[in-house]
Order: C-alpha cells, then sequence, then structure tokens
C-alpha cells in the first residue's frame, strides 16, 4: 500500500500518523508546499505578538521526528501540480528547483487546506498587504511588527482577525479593523458579541464596521487603505483576514466534485467521487452534524479527526465522519467568546423553528472573590426542547460551559436534560446550579408554560400595541435608568400593589437579568394577567440599546 | 395548600422557593435550627481562611429577602423536635425561648441535612474540638485561628479536612491532618490524589495517614491529641471533619423509613413512605445514577435539584430525580481534583467489570505558554464501552474535563462518543485533540484490540512470570530513571533493533506518557509479537512506586 498525502498539516499529518499506526509496511509519502509539516497554525498570531516567543514551539511534529519515528517520506517545498486519477499518479514540483516528476499511488489524500481570500481590488498585489497562513506569512509579519511598524490595517473581524488585532496591539501599533458587518466575529449573532466589541474599541482598536477598502496605494513606506466612504487609512501593512477559500483547485482540475463554495465533496468516510482519493480537512465540504446540511467550516479538531478517518478507511475500518458542530472559541484581551451548534441567524436562514433564551451567570459561585459576569444564550426547539446551539461571551469559565453544551449537542439531549446536569461544584469552580442547569431551568421554565417570555429586541414592535412594561428592580435600579414607559414596582412591593397592574394589558416584566422578573412572571400568571418575563432582563436590553 | 420545611439550607430553601413560584396561595413554612436560612455552607472554609472577607457574603438569601419576595414565612432559631403523621402536625421548640408550639401541615418537607460525625472517644466533648457546619461553627473556628492559635489538628482528609487544612495554612497555623485510610480524599482512587498529597506536605502540612486520634485531653489552653500509635499532638483547637451523618433521627421517630446508613428513603419524586411527606438533600439516600443502587452522597448540586422535584410533586408535576452521578471537585493550593461517575474502587466493591487508561494531557495546547499537565483517568465498561467513570487532578481544565464526562454519562455515552467530542479549541483553551478526545482515543483503541495495555500496578506480577519491558523512550530520559529490568530503546531506533526484542516473549512497552509506547506497541503488532502499552506510562509509575 502507498499512500500520497497532498499536504502535511492538521489533518494531512493526522492522516499520515495514523496510516503508520496501521500499517508498519505501507509507504507513506508527505508532499507539504510550505517548509514545515505539521506547525500549528492556530498558534501564528501569538508568535507574531510574541506571546509566543520562541518560532520551534511552533514546530509540533518537526520533520526529523516525523521521518525516525513514523518512517513518513516528508518531502517539503514540494507541490502537487496534477492528479491523474486513471494512472494513480500525481505530478510533483519541487519549488526550489522547480524539477517536476510523477509519483504513483495507491490511495491519495488530499489536505491541501485554505488560503486567505484575496479581494480583487485594485492594489491588492502590494507587497505591504500580507495574510497569515504559515510560518514564511508569520515570520515576515513578526518582522514587520517589530521593524519600525507603528500602523497596520486587519481586513475582517473574524476569529484571525481578531487574534492578529490583540498581537499587534501588544507590540504596540496602532491598528485598525475593517469589517464590512456591522458585528465583529461574524459566526456569533450580534448580541452576544456587542460588549467584546467594547473591549475591543476600548483597547485602542479602531474598530470600523459596516465598512469595506475600496483600493491600496503604495506611498513612499507606507500604504494607504482608500476605504468605501473615500477616507484613506495609512498603515506599515495591511493583513486580509476576510477568510479563507477551500485549495480545491488542483482536486477539480482532477475532476473531482466539490461544492458551489469550492470544498472537495466527501462521503463520511472521507471519500471523493473518484475511487481511492481522499480529501480532509479545510479543504472539504462536510455536513452539518445537527442538520446534516453540507457545511464549510475550516477548524482544526474536525480536520484532525477527518485525517483519523481517511487513514481509517483506506484500511478498510468502518469510521464514520458524524460531521460538523460549530464549536469555536476565539480570546481576546482576557475575554472569550465561545459557541457550539447553529447560531440563531443560520436558524432563520434555514427557516428551523426555534426559541431562545439569556442569561448573564456568574463563572462561579458569587460569594467567592473573582466571579465574573458572562452572557449566555441557549437555542431550543420549542417543539421536543432539543439544544440546537449556544453560545456564551465573558471572562473565564465561557469555554467550559460551552463545552459541556456541545457534549449536550452531541448526545441529542434536550433542555430538561440540562437541568438534570452534575457538574462539579465547589465555589471557586461553579454553582451548586451551574449556568448550565440555569439554561435548562429557564428553557424548560419556557417550554412547559411557567416562564412566557418576550425578547428585548420585538419590545418596541409590541409597546405600540399597548404592552405595559413593569420594572420589577429597586427605585434606585429604576433611577440609574430603565426601559422607556416601564412602571416601576420593586418585587417586593408587587403583592401589595398589584391593583397598579392593569389586568387587560399584555403585561412585559423585567429586572436586571431575569431572576426578579421571573419570579413577577410567575406572580402575575397565578393572579391570571398575561405576563412575559423580559429574557436576559434589563442587561441584555442595554446591550441591544447601546451597541457602540 | 400550608407547605412545611423542615431546614433552610440549600435542599429546603431551593423547595420553598420552588413552592412558591409555582403557587402565590400556598403557605410556606420555613423552619431552621440555625440562625441563618439559605447560607452558602460550601463558603464556609474560604470564610474562616480570610478568602471571602465577609460574613455577609455568606448570606446568600437573607431572611428578609425571603419573606419579602417569596413571602415565605421564615422562622430561625427553630426547631423540629416531632413530627405526627397522624395529626398532620410538627412540634416545634424555639430555641431562645424554649417555647414548644404545634404548627399543622399539608405537605412537610423534611430538608434536616447532616452532622458532622463526632467518633466516641474519650475527651470527645472537649470545647476545643469543632466542626464547620455553619456560621456558628464558622465564626468560631475563624476566632480561634485569628486569636493567636497557632496550631490545629484536622481529623479526616475528605473535602472539608483539606479545604479547611488550606484555610488554616492561609492564616499561618501550623496544621496537622489525621486520616485513618491511606489516602487523602478517599473518594478519589489512590493514584489520581498522590501527586496532590505531596503538594499538601510541601505547602507545610503535617500529614498523618493511616493514623488515628484515640483521645483528646485539656492540657491549659490548648488540647492534646493522643494517636493510635500513642505519639500526642498539642492543639489549640481540632477540627472533626470525617464525615456526616444524615440527621434522620427526627424522621425515623416519627415512622418514616431509613436505610442503612441513616439516610431517609425517598422514590424518584422525594417522597418518603409516609404520605405528604417528602425528604431532600443531604438527609436522604438517593440513588447512583449508574448504577441505580442506593447511595449517600452530601452535594450541594443534587440538594437543590431534590427541592426543586419535592415542591414539584407536591403540585402534582413529574419532575424525577434521575440519581446522584457523584460529580465532585475539591480546590487545594492552586490543585484542583474533580471526579464523575464511579472509581475503580467502587466498581472493584460491586464486581463491575471495567477496563481503565490514564493520560497526562496538558489544559491547553503546549505550544501555547502556560500550559500545565494534568493525570487523567478514564473508567469504562469492557464490553460495550460505555463510560463509567473518571477523574483528573491538576491545575487547571481539570473541572472542564469532567463537567464534559460528567455530561457523556449523564447521556449513557461510550468511549467511541469522546473520540467524536467538538471541543472549544483555540491554543489557550485546549487542544485540537482536546483530553477528552485523547482519552476516547485511547479506550477506543484499547477496546478495539489496536491498544492492548498493562497496568503499572500490575507490573511486578507479571515481570516474574517472565515480561520483557521496553523503554522506548531516548537514552537520557532512561538514564535518569526507569522501571527496574526495562530495556531500552528509542521509539526512532525500534524498527532497526526489533531483532533485539524477544518475539517469544510478553512485551511491555512505554514511555514518558504513553504516546510513544503507544506507536511501539502498533509496530510490535504488526511483527506479530505479543506487545502491550504500559497505561499512563513512566510519569503513572513513578506516582505509584514513590507514593510519598
Amino acid at each position: 500500500m502507498k499512500i500520497v498525502i497532498v499536504g502535511g498539516v492538521a489533518g494531512g499529518a493526522s492522516a499520515a500518523a495514523r496510516a503508520r499506526r496501521l500499517s508498519e509496511e505501507a509507504e507513506i509519502v508527505v508532499i507539504e508546499r510550505g517548509a514545515h509539516p505539521s506547525f500549528a497554525n492556530c498558534g501564528l498570531p501569538y508568535y507574531v505578538g510574541g506571546e509566543i516567543e520562541s518560532r520551534d514551539k511552533l514546530l509540533v511534529a518537526p520533520i526529523q521526528l516525523l521521518r525516525e519515528r513514523l518512517k513518513l517520506d516528508v518531502r517539503v517545498r514540494s507541490e502537487v501540480t496534477k492528479i491523474d486519477p486513471q494512472a494513480k499518479a500525481v505530478t510533483v514540483k519541487e519549488l526550489e528547483s522547480g524539477k517536476e516528476y510523477t509519483e504513483s499511488y495507491d490511495s491519495l489524500i488530499i489536505a491541501t487546506g485554505a488560503s486567505p481570500f484575496r479581494p480583487p481590488l485594485p492594489g491588492i498585489d502590494n507587497e505591504r498587504i500580507v495574510s497569515l497562513r504559515d510560518l514564511n506569512d508569520a515570520d515576515r509579519m513578526r518582522d514587520l511588527a517589530i521593524n519600525g511598524a507603528t500602523q497596520a490595517v486587519i481586513v475582517g473581524a473574524g476569529f484571525i482577525g481578531i487574534e492578529v488585532a490583540e498581537n499587534l496591539i501588544r507590540r504596540g501599533i496602532k491598528t485598525t479593523i475593517v469589517e464590512l458587518a456591522n458585528q465583529i466575529l461574524p459566526p456569533w449573532d450580534q448580541e452576544m458579541i456587542l460588549p467584546l466589541q467594547r473591549h475591543l474599541i476600548a483597547e485602542g482598536i479602531d474598530l470600523r464596521l459596516g465598512a469595506s477598502a475600496a483600493k491600496f496605494e503604495s506611498d513612499q513606506d507606507k500604504i494607504n487603505v482608500t476605504m468605501n466612504d473615500s477616507s484613506v487609512i495609512p498603515a506599515d501593512f495591511v493583513v486580509l483576514c476576510i477568510g479563507v477559500r477551500p485549495d480545491s483547485k488542483l482536486a477539480a482540475e482532477a475532476g473531482i466534485e466539490c461544492g458551489p463554495r469550492g470544498g472537495i465533496r466527501v462521503t463520511s468516510q472521507m471519500e471523493t467521487n473518484i475511487p481511492d482519493i481522499y480529501a480532509v480537512g479545510d479543504v472539504v465540504e462536510t455536513k452539518c452534524s445537527i442538520t446534516g446540511d453540507p457545511i464549510q467550516i475550516p477548524l482544526a479538531g474536525p480536520a484532525n479527526r477527518q485525517g483519523r478517518i481517511a487513514a481509517d478507511r483506506i484500511f478498510q475500518r468502518d469510521s464514520q465522519y458524524r460531521g460538523t458542530q460549530g464549536t469555536a472559541v476565539v480570546g481576546m484581551f482576557g475575554q472569550t467568546a465561545a459557541m457550539t451548534g447553529m447560531s440563531e441567524k443560520v436558524l432563520r436562514a434555514k427557516g428551523i423553528s426555534y426559541e431562545k433564551i439569556y442569561l448573564h451567570p456568574t463563572d462561579h459561585a458569587g460569594y467567592f472573590p473573582g466571579a465574573k459576569q458572562m452572557l449566555m444564550k441557549l437555542l431550543f426547539s420549542p417543539d421536543d426542547g432539543k439544544i440546537l446551539g449556544a453560545q456564551a461571551a465573558g471572562t473565564s469559565g465561557v469555554d467550559k460551559r460551552m463545552d459541556v453544551i456541545a457534549m449536550a449537542i452531541q448526545a441529542g439531549m434536550t433542555v430538561y436534560d440540562l437541568e438534570e446536569a452534575e457538574l462539579c461544584y465547589a465555589p471557586q469552580y461553579g454553582h451548586a446550579k451551574d449556568p448550565v442547569n440555569m439554561a435548562g431551568f429557564i428553557a424548560s421554565g419556557v417550554l412547559r408554560g411557567d416562564q412566557p417570555i418576550i425578547h428585548a429586541s420585538t419590545l418596541a414592535d409590541e409597546s405600540s400595541a399597548g404592552l405595559f412594561i413593569l420594572d420589577v428592580r429597586t427605585t434606585g435600579e429604576y433611577a440609574k435608568g430603565h426601559i422607556p414607559g416601564a412602571v416601576n414596582i420593586p418585587i417586593e412591593e408587587l403583592r401589595d400593589r398589584i391593583q397598579e397592574v392593569p389586568a387587560d394589558k399584555s403585561i412585559a416584566t423585567y429586572c436586571q437579568v431575569g431572576q426578579r422578573g421571573y419570579l413577577a412572571t410567575r406572580l402575575l400568571l397565578q393572579h391570571g394577567m398575561n405576563a412575559r418575563n423580559i429574557s436576559g432582563g434589563y442587561r441584555l436590553w442595554s446591550i441591544l440599546e447601546d451597541p457602540s
């Protein structure tokens, strides 16, 4: 068995290692365009910023180790330029010498990954426009950052844009982020990352939302970025972070089927439409593990998993890729945003029926020092309570809760199961009622009719139809700020002053985060009133009201 | 509906709040022996040590709030001395005045909790022997710790003993822990907490394992603790932390059925054997959610959950308690130990067949600064891979992994599901192959026959039967220390030196943590040899070898 693997990072490296563990006899050839296979691409921004000081740290599995320990035939600075499925061979070009040769295969694994998208704008080929795909890119950006650069423009506020921004700020570089969408981190629902946006600005980032670059021009040692509104931002360099496109040209030219967004189509065993050719990682179109719909999400975890599965398949094992769930996390300036499953915007776009709830739990017991509040959102089916997605943002404990819910989604669990989750509790780690339990309690309460809710985003519409908004916080809290038109009756006085609540109107209760509002809702419902609690309370309303 | 709740902490407080949310009309009487309902009992050690500075912080829901917000009839410093199920009434004694009166109920919830066990030893009633059950106890211990105490003896090295020890050390008090077992934290398997034991000693704790106190004697302002080996430890005070016993005397006297260890027997809806009497929290015997066997585990999360369920039941809702899984965490001097599900010792005692694997993952990617190694253990069924339990110890990221596996256990998932878990990954948060995935890979490999393993604990037995032990680490690693009798062939040289491995012998391979040993096992198996990897590698072997 001779296996040729095109691309030696993440998915390709995993496939190679797995193949060797399954077969001592197999000839395994790894052809990598860059100088290093198996480098830590997720660490590149932190190498640029100096948090990771040593470049060697990024070489997860040096070539020597792959050769000696796994007996892999690793060929770097080599590019596969053609696949010939009939001859079962690839054409390899040695990038240093330009020499070309043919390499045959019994099985071929395509792990060519994805390239940063370069929009066809005037001046896009300027050498001061960089992206961050491999170690060479990182070296270059690091050199620029260290050697006198004072200003940079990042195009795109996704994961990598945000991570690069943090690291350039760490280097003392004045940084502008230009993002076409009206929010950072487009995979998240907007309200979930508004507080993080404020943090970015507070950390000194010049954030331009709903904006785009129109052209790039050299100006001595600088590059001028002309924006769509004709303003000009001067910079020492520009970083393109507007997403990646699957490097599937090679595959497509060989007749391998690709999806509409360029990802190679594969079965759950990572087979392409051509026998003995497999594809894994960022270059493939995979499926959403929840809906089964085709998706393209470049993530390291799924890439590694797919690599193992392709190798398993080659050796007649029946591992199956279950699809990608979209679990992701990003850190910036001590803040964390994490998500798993589907976002509200995706659910809406797909026409999938859903309900949502918000909460503002702390990472650990409030009575123990250092408790930090996070914003959490749970999306679930209004029919059976099945969990569809979750998002959270805050400082600590965010990734933990999303990991727990990721597991629940994988298991097909419902919000009722979250009520029952038995998680680690000591005051410095969590809560006797963990945020995961609380999310389950609230969502289950909604589905059982115990806690009808209304969403802050629809308040304005309903208000005009005669909604009575009831603020059950203290008079002090109310005085500091409240939803326009809200009447204040502190929860403690509500029973005695219930005649002040109009029984013939629809009522929206709220407090700061939702707890007292819930109690007020329960109280009013039991008096036969039509009450709903504003999910996420005043805190979420404030975030939505002032997104700046 | 008139509900009387005996005990206003955790389970009792949760039941009261839930009952009020379900009914505005219900009369809800909470009778609490102490001065405060709903205090944060898990925070008491940290109040003693000063980490939690303000006593008010521990009053999670002050009486005023419970009365005004939830319209609860809270009666503190009041003890229920008798239950009369025929008359459906309890006798209440006001502790200040000594006055007694009768209170009727429609539904009664017993949430009397559990009391620290006081062994019947000579001198046990010495006033310098304290325990830590409520705020009064904490006040007293705090006063002792602040006002000149220099030496303390803690009897029992369970959760509370360890937490108290940390906090007394924080107060500068020389602290001895006396523990009858040969390990701290008896719920954990011994090998999992050996590194933590060393930490405790390094932090200055005088740890006496396999030891017990025989008698206590006053000596001026001190108390002398005479040990079972006749040695004497002088102290300013002694803290009893040898577990708790359900406070079920009141219930038993009323004819309520209790289990052999004193816990009140309840149905999954928290019903006792007497109509309209329910019991929740530390006073009940519950069932193990995995085996269904009766167990008694005092944990705050389950207590809260049971309180909700009892209230639900009273109002004809069909919530069911699914049993307790035994998820627990404890922190000490920056170290964390966490577990979920069954331990190996419990599985062994119950005669349940299991397999186990060990790993030493880091909390986040090794190439990102600050990665910390943890020790992790996964217990699973050798038949179908169902996860039976997990334990981990280390500094950070320990609780997160145990929470994720807790969810997997709740869902009835297998080790094969852990392989597929899609968890948050960015280098500062985790790994592309998270420790949870790695545990799944290793365990699945064992079950599929890809990675036969041998346990360090059985090495000695098998060695005498002619086992060939192969150390595949570098010569440098080997020189620093190795398993006696092991032959060193670095993994990189194994293919070329394979003739040095006796094909007719049973072979145990190992490396530092298990990865290279796994590769060596694969290699030898493919050469037709009978090879197994030593799970947990040299690191685990060293821990077992030198438990001090």
